[in-house]
């Protein structure tokens, strides 16, 4: 190609969407392959949203340890009947392939609307496996279904699940065309189960630095681990790691009725800035023997925090939770809550019995109920040439 | 106020959630009435894409005129039976109140989550009244509904509304919020009839100036009024507008069957470039009378911009569009298209001519499928102290 477009113009032309056609596209893929980094020092201020990749190879999965992005699409699969465990690495080997390309930006093979795949945004996909697929590749399945919680009312249609593709992206439309891909070239091996859209706040509303609300209103995200903390909370030595997906249901209209001071009681964290009950700042470590002056804990026994904390960083969960927001009823009753995602290094020894704790008594309960649960195992991430799931399915 | 915090500080106070308190909210109130413009020269280059707001106020409601933010809620409202002319007024000056409160990024009156109230990102609320509303304040409705076309397979779950709540926002929970305060202060008048919830590109994946694609991976936009050239389409010599409410579901599987040279023909436009047939750049003049060398026209009679085309700038008509994207089925079939909003000064003179000849032939149909339709009249803005639909309703 003997005039190569300069930085400045591949980035607008991939930024524009006045793509001058697929020869274009694929011109201007060594570029967004090589991620934002190349095409940010143009304008270095602006962070450049829409070409702005996350690498998809590599030891560990994208999706988990890098900050969620605006939209999400969790997408649980179940396996046709026929599938055998052969059928199952031909899809994973396509779907590994899809998801490659389309997180550096480029169609996927095949792809039926190549436009749609220019400006990843962020995009990561991230694969689940649920016991069901570890059944038909006749291997031991890592995860089990959770025990059931007395304070569970699953229904079917949010829960289970073969496989799971977490698609997340700065971009609603990339994450749209994303799953329609996924799907499509799924559909031969597999049925969808459910699907679980999400959002946290868009680009540029907040700096990633601080923690966003969830739809209660909350700060929701504070004593999460976070940079070096999050490695053994989250990832086994061969780069695996678990994922639960439980959709939460809010009763928004019942949590409005209560005071500020109700609402923070139920938490143990202030409405206004996160900080614990017994501190001031948001990050201040909570003290759970701190007595007020009556003599009684600053930090309610019964609170969300007292009840789901964990000292030791190798038992901690990394929540990556997405609110989710439905169409509300005729009386106007709001349907919507968080799609609840938390990896861990160990569903059972982790996950388990911090919402065994929260279901034996958390004062939150009266205001969040459980409507779908599903476990997967991650397996590890793979190089180039590799696909995801090969140590299972291979 | 002894102490007034410096732009930088209130800005980060804003923007960070970690909100210190309402008392800070208030303090920030007066930063933020004035708009983004405030506090943009502390850090020119980013766009403050949490704290930028729309003026509420005005000849002219906004959520019109303005480029549409990423996301959006169109809101239908049925009257409650009782619910008389005295009654609406009520409600629509409680609603303007509260509307004038949230596109400042302050809470509204009796707001129960304040703390989702400070990152209005552009938050427009606009207000239309249906054909039932006229009707309950004892006046002739400036719209009625559409007449039947071929092409129509109306769903009632998607159609109809005595009140429109069309409340856009770069962010979604912003969203979320506004859409659950307003629907919490009709309730008392009025059911939740439908609720259609839409998206566009996030902030900052495309400069705005240019065209985004939509869920079929069109340029869609590009032939819109834009700037001055809105007025003489849009305006009401009183401020008004009227708007016109379609979901059209796309058959986007069978329309990822085609070939590129079969969408550009059903469109008339190229789907990389966005150029008409007839030319080579997106903004040039369709040609309709140019011909190729097997003498055939460039730009197929039958395809949808020839169709939709129009040349006197006072009966265009301005779209406003989002894309949707529900929840696929069991086989993976998407449920997506547009939720096609446009507005015009007089949808029977100007909407319906086009509508019609689209529905008469179009070979865009193949592939679309109207399943709901609503129509509005959108009153005039109004000043401080007034409130939307006094002229109707005082
Ligand atoms: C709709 C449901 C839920 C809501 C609204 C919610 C909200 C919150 C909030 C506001 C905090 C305090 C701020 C923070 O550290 O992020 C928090 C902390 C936490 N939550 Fe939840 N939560 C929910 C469900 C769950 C579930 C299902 C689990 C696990 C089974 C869980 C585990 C935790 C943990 C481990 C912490 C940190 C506690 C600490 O060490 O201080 N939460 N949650
Ligand atoms: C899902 C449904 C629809 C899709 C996907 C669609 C798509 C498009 C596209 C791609 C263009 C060319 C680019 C542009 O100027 O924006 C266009 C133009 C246009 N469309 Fe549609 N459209 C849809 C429905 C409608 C409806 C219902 C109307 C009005 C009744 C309409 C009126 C127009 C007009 C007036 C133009 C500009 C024509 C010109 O002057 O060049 N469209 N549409």
């Amino acid at each position: 190609m003997s005039s190569r477009p300069s930085p400045v113009s591949r980035r607008r032309l991939l930024a524009g969407g006045a793509v001058a056609g697929l020869g274009a596209v694929a011109a201007a893929g060594a570029t967004v392959v090589t991620g934002a980094a190349d095409v940010l020092p143009v304008q270095a201020a602006v962070p450049d949203t829409g070409t702005a990749t996350v690498p998809f190879y590599g030891t560990r999965q994208a999706g988990v340890a890098q900050d969620p992005p605006a939209q999400a699409a969790f997408v649980a699969l179940t396996l046709a009947a026929g599938t055998d465990k052969r059928a199952v690495a031909r899809m994973m080997r396509l779907l590994t392939d899809d998801a490659a390309r389309l997180t550096r930006g480029e169609p996927a093979l095949g792809d039926t609307d190549a436009t749609l795949a220019v400006l990843p945004a962020r995009l990561t996909v991230t694969f689940g496996f649920g016991p069901g697929l570890y059944a038909v590749a006749g291997q031991r399945s890592p995860v089990a279904d959770l025990p059931a919680f007395a304070i569970d009312r699953l229904e079917k249609r949010w829960s289970g699940g073969d496989l799971l593709l977490q698609i997340c992206a700065d971009d609603p439309l990339t994450v749209t065309h994303t799953q329609r891909m996924l799907i499509k070239d799924a559909r031969p091996f597999a049925a969808v189960r459910w699907v679980q859209q999400g959002f946290r706040r868009s680009p540029g509303v907040q700096s990633p630095e601080h923690t966003q609300r969830n739809v209660l209103g909350q700060l929701d995200g504070t004593a999460n681990p976070r940079g070096p903390g999050i490695d053994p909370a989250v990832w086994n030595p061969d780069g695996s790691t678990q994922l639960v997906v439980r959709r939460i249901r809010a009763e928004i209209e019942k949590w409005d009725l209560l005071s500020v001071t109700d609402k923070e009681n139920a938490v143990g964290r202030r409405m206004a800035t996160g900080a614990p009950l017994s501190g001031t700042d948001e990050h201040d470590d909570p003290d759970f023997t701190a007595l007020d002056d009556a003599g009684l804990p600053k930090i309610p026994d019964f609170s969300h925090v007292t009840r789901a904390h964990v000292t030791d960083p190798a038992m901690k969960i990394l929540r990556r939770p997405y609110n989710y927001d439905g169409v509300p009823n005729a009386l106007g009753h709001p349907d919507a809550g968080l799609i609840f995602a938390a990896f861990q290094r160990d569903i059972a020894r982790q996950f388990v019995p911090i919402q065994q704790r929260l279901a034996d008594k958390d004062l939150l309960n009266e205001w969040i109920t459980p409507i779908g649960s599903a476990v997967f195992a991650v397996p590890p991430g793979c190089s180039e040439g590799g696909w995801i799931g090969e140590q299972v399915l291979a």
